[in-house]
């Protein structure tokens, strides 16, 4: 947890510091990636990207929801990205996971939230439905990899 | 555009200097940060965080969509989050668009990207949404704040 005070006297010294105030809002390398929310992922380092190059959209599992289409849609009609790079990683907290489970974690009487059984299959139903988006144009291009939380290793899919 | 080839070279170099390995699955700070899939946005860094501290959750506009709802549900059950930290910010680029201009950009028929008119009561009204969601429990908190793209400065609301 994280008082209002402790964060605004972290920004102060982050504002002090601060030299990407001159970065275009266009993601300059026009690559959004998509990966989970998971705390050990640092999405542009692990792909050998800085700030900048890339808009990054992140939610439990990595998962290309309906909200990651209409970002990735805002993504290339606003910010000029023409790629879709979708990092599943390893030690995923739905990789495995029931929503029986997360429903007795939450107390809740239902939900999807969106659990899955197979990692790289999960990665690859993530890549075909960027592809199959009717709304990007077919030169959008997907890739998709698993990363190991442990190694920092990208694996290809 | 990035090629397959160049993104794993890029990876073996942060793999051989990899030093997360050892990092926990849950978020170390107890937080999630939700801010927008914008390329020149550090969010770690600009809140003084660092990786394995907080999940983060990033989309078009950093808005607190039932996708996001889901992944703080998830991040609350299975990584232990107990805080929330929206992050809207200035110059984004569903700040002030319309759905009928996102249409034409991307030769639509219809479709609601989720454009907004008004900043800060997005930040607010997102920060209300996870207040009220029911399948976190009332002593999850959220703060909203407002982050200048320029100045890099966090703005309180």
């Amino acid at each position: 947890m994280s008082a209002d005070g402790e964060l605004r006297a972290a920004n102060e010294r982050y504002a002090a510091g601060f030299r990407h105030g001159a970065l275009p809002r266009a993601a300059r390398r026009g690559v959004a990636v998509v990966t989970c929310m998971d705390a050990r992922i640092d999405p542009l380092a692990l792909l050998g990207l800085e700030l900048g190059d890339a808009n990054v959209l992140r939610n439990a599992g990595g998962l290309v929801t309906d909200d990651v289409l209409r970002s990735l849609a805002v993504s290339h009609a606003v910010l000029g990205t023409r790629q879709a790079i979708v990092v599943g990683h390893t030690d995923c907290g739905l990789h495995g996971a029931t929503n029986e489970e997360l429903r007795v974690a939450l107390g809740a009487a239902g939900g999807d939230f969106l659990p899955f059984a197979d990692l790289g299959e999960s990665v690859r139903e993530n890549v075909r439905r960027i592809e199959s988006f009717p709304l990007l144009p077919e030169t959008f291009t997907a890739l998709g990899y698993v990363y190991d939380v442990r190694s920092g290793r990208l694996r290809s899919l």
